[in-house]
């Protein structure tokens, strides 16, 4: 089975790395661009008997080790 | 606008970061996972005038800026 895990920084906490893609974009002349957020993604392929155990065995894995989440959210995406 | 900017590695480079994980996630005893690689996602505000404009300016930021397309793939995603 495949699944993906979107981690992601709060709302409202600081992203330097997004603000420095910015400044780069407009120095190398991409208009329109507004704001950049920059965050992970981990393509995971697993082995689990269904779509509620797959997505129980993600969640431990964010909580264990993917996402800090003090300062990060994470969704989990099964297609 | 908003939209998500996807940058995978492309299939066959190898993922260090990822295999890391997998070793990180077995050692939690995180049973089940069979495979991880890594990702990066921008999420972006941009101002355009409609989808094709915003799609034009985000692939223009990939090949520029945000996607080494020599080991990678990158997708956008405009909702």
């Amino acid at each position: 089975m495949k699944a993906r895990v979107v981690v992601t920084l709060r709302n409202g906490i600081l992203d330097p790395q997004g603000k420095a893609i910015e400044g780069a974009l407009k120095a190398l002349h991409v208009n329109g661009i507004k704001s950049v957020r920059q965050g992970k993604i981990f393509d995971v392929e697993l082995d689990a008997a269904d779509h509620g155990a797959a997505e129980a065995v993600l969640r431990e894995a964010c909580e264990k080790l993917l996402a800090n989440q003090v300062v990060e959210d994470y969704q989990v995406e099964i297609p």
